[in-house]
């Protein structure tokens, strides 16, 4: 089944909230997300900044220990501008050159999504009107926390959250843990475009139109976030310093490969071995972001 | 001018050593280089393990202050069968996941160039006969540090040295900043392959054959290694934990976009915000390696 | 005034939940904690393991953007047995060590709280009845965060939380940020005794009678949980990894002398130079803590 | 035996040099240091700034897999006064901070070594002539490193170098493993006093009045820097996160327990249970430094 919604109210917590809308196992959604700042399609703010989600959606079949299944079907800039900041974070430099960055004014983008670029309109620079390609994707989207937390979306953690990878695009898929009854999805936060690590702090920010599939695999359990698109499986590790995000997503690999695709420990390690490959999400929240790949050309077949 | 020179002896830090070849900015040189364990193309052990270093080679022009500009022509490996960790290594996983990790016998790899294939040969797994594609590397090439010292090949610094980063193939260029009189330049631990982070502490170690053009950008200062291949430039920062790797290549990156491309601070903030990529060298050695890049067509015109 | 006050519900989260006491400002309270695993001074479980929480109590006077004063007047274990784990956790040893870490079996201390000593009863080692001295010690407390979040008290973070810093013992006064309305104080997870750093993930787990006084400063607002005893001002940071504690705790010290000491920014910087000391607090949980202690004896008056 | 021995030479690494004198296990020497900057006690600079050593001296008996003994008999500054820097480094703050900081002029400080005091000189500030106790100390001594190794006295790692731990003044033993034939000891950096962490990047540097005792445990191999005081034998981890530190401070500790007191693996461990103190060493070089502590009094009896 297919529902159309319309966000009233949001939430900057990922947390145990009374639902927006109840969906079945299989379902799709087109709905919206405001940016970062609150902001909607006509530029109105609508909620508090501080990347505000639409959500959350009870999935009926989801119970803890289940496995939650978002297929990003569609995401799509639904206004002509975004902003960002425009000067690098004084965590991703030598803290002795912190000094030398200048004062942050923020930019603007002009979108053009029917051409998929992005156009830096302001501020005056030596870049002119620099034209880039947009690769629209969701910086925070995930399901409730364990213990019925409720954290904000300036961070991330097992349940996802505010990951900015620039791989959670349209045509991903991404697998969360259940933790609540009905999963409790969310989502918010879109770029038009992002670098990786998100160094200045954002990406491109703006409102979106969004359609994902939500389903559940029943009794699966795992332990942080994966994702799969057609050349890649991955997981995804958020913490800090980055040395841990890695750990934690190189570790959830190896589960991956024993649980699903039969590997006893040797081969799983074999086959990471030479073929592994690592992006960096965000290296600016309060928790990094790393993703471990796998590509599928290497996969053995899935058990069942 | 073209040198071919056959190394006899090795060493297994980069330091102020005698040099093994005096040549002139411009020249190339084409060797040799044992694998990680000191064993030659026929296989013999001709030097002890630890990333045995082939050089010095003393470039005339090259003094302090300047910068080493290091062209790979040609790396290939020359010999049929290279050799590999196959257990990831205990840093890599969360600490609670390390005793589930088995005992690690050696992988064995039947290379074959011409096809430009790695084989997966021993030990025996699930995997099979897993077959990948080579990318030969140089795992550890570089100068001799600052200040004198002499520093082990098993780690990394502002002068190179054990980066372990898959973009090191042929047809990079690198840039080292210049510590001693001629450069003093070293290479070696080639990789017939490798994934990201050489999680397992290794590659697919073998010994090749390389030629590498030297040349020397006078009075030009630098603080990391830099590189350009055709798609991108990228800057190296080697240090723990991968937080202040990412800082240094990162400052790196802003210099560099400063002092050769001209722009002012706020400009080259604002290039990298949505355009910077990053990849992981390894998170194995005492130091790790990340690497800041930029793709080449958002480039303005380089100064001069 | 003095309340006295028996919990019949505790949380496991610090968070916006329904104050169990309401109380003005200068005024006590006495009362008792669980120990980590929910059980209480006769030994039964009465909730759920995970350092559940006494509280929250409700300081009438306490709004958002004010401090909240915390005197520890007294904490004493009220049961004659504790417990703790034996061995120390993975990562708090070289990755490579790991394998060779026994299996965790409980460890039992007996209390015997007049004589002020714990004696090791089990398991069973070549240390016999090792009798160690007791500083009953309280791992977590704090406040409601910021933001309505609801957070694990397996973390910490601004509000406080588990910091398991063997300097909150009876005599000290702890300062924290109020977030929301009443400050919403919690407390629990008593320890007779803790190594530095809790490294093998507890101290000496205990139930205890604590008697507080919890007053505010109103107007006065703070970044990070302060601190004193006879000896010493101290501020606490909480993060991983230790590194960005010890930023967060240096900074609020300095923030603190320029505030209330009347130091401009090089006076603070010079009287911290000589005279800094930095205590570990755990580095087992999500989030670590470091302490940034001056001896008082070095402080200037204070202005008002 | 005891020598008097007065420098001439000084190295900025630590390294295979050349022995600037010979002595026999359990010989003295009382010799002199420079400060950080070079500067001898009549104040002359008479070797270049950054930590200059005296030594190295060669110890007939010490061959690699030794430990060599260091018993620091005193340190006694020998001019006047000392300098110190005055502001905050960059990387102890929040990075958000950094632009907070002023810039850094430099401190003098004068030294009363009869009275046991320093007292604040320069810059002028709102501390006046602050005056604090001295407490003399090795702020980077060790042995040549292993592998033939020259590394530079700003870092340290298994072989001492720049630690800059409160702890090292007189009375203290220190031990460290043997990797070159006669060991090869350093001494320099000396504080008259310092902050826990060296946070501003100096002690109250100045020149010092020496005397060590050297002897060679034949046989006996050790990982990373031991020491002993009157009251604790302590671990020495140099490393970058902190949190690499203390693991490589505690699974030294660990082996130490094991090895020579002949506890078990869970005896160890739970010795440091509920035992263990932490302090930090500088966290401002490239290796910052922790140390591991265990007091003696529950120590069980040596074997042997």
């Amino acid at each position: 089944m297919h529902h159309q919604f319309i966000p009233t109210t949001y939430y900057r917590n990922l947390g145990p909230y009374e639902p927006v809308l109840r969906i079945r196992s299989g379902d799709s959604v087109s709905t919206t997300t405001v940016d970062a700042a609150g902001c909607d399609q006509t530029g109105a703010t609508v909620t508090p900044r501080g990347n505000p989600q639409t959500g959350p959606f009870f999935v009926e079949e989801a119970e803890p220990g289940d496995t939650l299944v978002v297929k990003i079907d569609q995401i799509r800039p639904n206004r002509p501008t975004g902003w960002a900041r425009s000067v690098v974070a004084p965590n991703v430099v030598d803290p002795s050159f912190v000094k030398q960055l200048p004062d942050p004014p923020l930019a603007e983008w002009a979108i053009n999504a029917a051409a998929g670029t992005a156009t830096l309109i302001a501020p005056s620079s030596q870049l002119g009107q620099l034209t880039i390609p947009i690769e629209p994707m969701l910086g925070c989207f995930g399901v409730a926390p364990f213990r019925q937390q409720a954290i904000s979306t300036a961070t991330s953690g097992e349940y996802g959250g505010n990951m900015d990878y620039r791989g959670f695009v349209a045509g991903t898929t991404v697998y969360f843990p259940v933790f609540e009854p009905g999963a409790l999805f969310f989502l918010g936060d879109g770029h038009a475009a992002q670098g990786d690590g998100e160094i200045v702090g954002t990406g491109i920010e703006i409102s979106m139109d969004v359609t994902v599939t939500l389903s559940v695999i029943k009794g699966k359990s795992i332990a942080w976030p994966r994702g799969e698109n057609a050349d890649f499986i991955f997981t995804v590790g958020n913490a800090r310093p980055l040395d841990q995000c890695l750990q934690h997503a190189t570790t959830e690999m190896l589960r991956w490969l024993e649980q699903d695709y039969g590997l006893d420990s040797l081969s799983a390690s074999l086959l990471l071995s030479q073929c592994v490959r690592y992006d960096l999400g965000n290296m600016f929240d309060p928790a990094y972001t790393m993703v471990c790949k796998l590509p599928k050309r290497f996969l053995p077949a899935k058990r069942h």
